[in-house]
């Protein structure tokens, strides 16, 4: 609704990364009076929920420097510039786990972080898995080991807290809810 | 696991704002290799799933200058300085909707983005709700409407992206999760 919109009155670029780009816009608020808004820009990123054939979640453990701890997550990356989401999440998978599908299914897309950013996560689901002879390669600079656990070990790793970000959460509770349709 | 830590070697200041600061890391590899990591600091945050005793979720619209355009999220705000996130979730249902509640109860935490940045949210859900007389206001800087949901119409605004953020997607998917497991 237009009642809330904010007009940029100026836009400054403090910082432009290999990842992310960091800008303070001076915006005019509904009410007419002037605020500060901190804003980073993210190319996007897709994110994979792998399903191997005996139900098994493919997960990822890496090390996220601004935790300073391991993780573990579904495989995901950033989109290369004018890269086709889907196209993304089967490289990803590839390039993260060694794994190709048969079947990518687009499941839903949500920002991260929409206070200050604009990162938008496409999530799939992988089935039909199978271990690619001679995969893709990980980039240079990213390390991960290969976790793969089913349904209940992954609600336990949520409860320790090895699982602990927001992409992963909604996957694994996705996954719940399926179960639960089904009857489990 | 320590053998993928990356150990920093320089950390540089680029940025401190009112919500988020940015620095750039130079660390060292599990491979010795070098590389950088750009990191946004943020303070932490809460968001609360208030459902109101007719079952209705109780969201707020709002404009999103990361986004330029308004979304309609549970409500949701940073943590004040050494504030527990328990009580800052009743002062922003308060601010936010008008409401106090009888039942706030801790559901999940997760980082929102750890790629680039350490922004945690606790997630409450908040029952009990009743409209507070002279409730608390917002930030001078903050527009909301208020806008009550059943969960129908909830799956239906993730539908039309008019709910697109993750924590507002893994809240609906609870209360999902919830009525499936109560078969509704």
């Amino acid at each position: 609704m237009n009642d809330l919109e904010e007009k940029t009155i100026n836009s400054e670029e403090i910082f432009t990364g290999k990842v992310i780009s960091l800008q303070v816009d001076e915006v005019k608020l509904p009410n007419g009076k002037m605020s500060k808004r901190e804003i980073v820009k993210h190319p996007g990123a897709v994110a994979i929920l792998p399903i191997t054939n005996d139900k098994k979640i493919v997960m990822v453990e890496q090390f996220r420097k601004p935790l300073e701890r391991t993780i573990v997550e579904i495989p995901a990356g950033k989109l290369e510039k004018d890269e086709e989401p889907a196209l993304c999440a089967a490289r990803e998978l590839e390039e993260e786990t060694g794994y190709e599908c048969s079947n990518m299914e687009w499941l839903i897309s949500f920002y991260t972080s929409p206070g200050f950013a604009d990162e938008i996560i496409h999530l799939y689901i992988a089935t039909g898995l199978s271990k690619k002879e001679n995969a893709a390669t990980l980039d240079e600079d990213e390390f991960v080991n290969i976790v793969e656990l089913t349904l209940d070990e992954a609600l336990n790793y949520i409860k320790e807290q090895k699982i602990f970000d927001a992409k992963t959460a909604y996957a694994v509770q996705y996954l719940q809810l399926i179960e639960e349709k089904e009857g489990k």
